[in-house]
């Protein structure tokens, strides 16, 4: 069986942007084990609008790093979540929300599950899209829309401030 | 503590859109531990841009049900998950984007920390903004973006068919 057992709360609470990785490679396997998890989550009429293209090719991430600012460290991947609009020529503002909706969801079983096997990941949103399209070979109807980058950590990050659950939490009526 | 100790894994895989409910309440310390995962989702730069507004009373869930198409059961509770756009004036198209994911991966939090608990859920994205916006008594810049259906099973869902790990995954380039 893989993955670990854990406390999911836990696991879910103690998860940490990682922005700075050891020099080690993650087996595919192990990579295809983060993909087998994101696909598994929900899609509006389980449409599946996702592509997950992995970059594990060293000069691959640096030609990919290049292009994206948001990443200031050498990572051991750089996952590519893309979402998918073939077929799709009307309703597109609906279709947007929903795409961004279900490769978020995909995104969110990703990187908690690396971090429940030992792996570091941070989610990078500053990119350049049609750059990273044409990079890749992506048609047009696919959409680059977040980029995991990820490793074995090389650091321990203490938890960011968050709001109060009294602040964010109301019920049967606004509270404010 | 808190959760249960679960195989992660095995957790994301067997979660399925559950949408019969035992006539049963939840407790509002178990409604509040969703909440507690939910609010540890990762967002842009740390924003934190969502309130959770949990629906638990009976005339409530009948009135947010009239509003609400997508809505076909009678659920345990309803939580609507809000992103809020107080201050934010410029780059509404992007603040947007980042809105949609952080409160995504926040749903996913609680769906799959619900189900590793028992609880069964359902994401709802057939409602009416506007109406649910007035019944709350919310201000102009909260959304309403995503309604999360819940309580305990009263029934089993067999998995949906997923696309293959192979026509959604590629390495390093677009293989299609």
């Amino acid at each position: 069986m893989k993955g670990s057992i854990v406390n999911i709360y836990s696991t879910i609470l103690t998860r940490r942007s990682i922005r700075l990785y050891k020099n080690k490679k993650i087996s595919r396997s192990t990579l295809d084990e983060l993909i087998e998890v994101g696909r598994w989550a929900p899609s509006g009429n389980n449409s599946q609008p996702w592509f997950f293209i992995i970059i594990d090719d060293s000069k691959m991430i640096k030609k990919l790093k290049s292009i994206s600012p948001g990443i200031l460290c050498v990572p051991a991947f750089i996952l590519i979540i893309c979402s998918s609009y073939k077929g799709y020529n009307f309703n597109l503002a609906q279709r947007e929300v929903l795409n961004l909706m279900a490769i978020s969801m995909a995104a969110q079983n990703i990187i908690l599950y690396a971090h429940s096997i030992g792996i570091g990941t941070c989610l990078i949103r500053s990119f350049h899209q049609k750059a990273i399209r044409k990079l890749l070979g992506c048609p047009e109807w696919i959409q680059p829309e977040l980029l995991i980058i990820g490793g074995y950590p090389d650091q321990t990050v203490s938890a960011p401030s968050r709001k109060k659950l009294d602040e964010i939490r109301y019920f049967n009526k606004w509270e404010n």
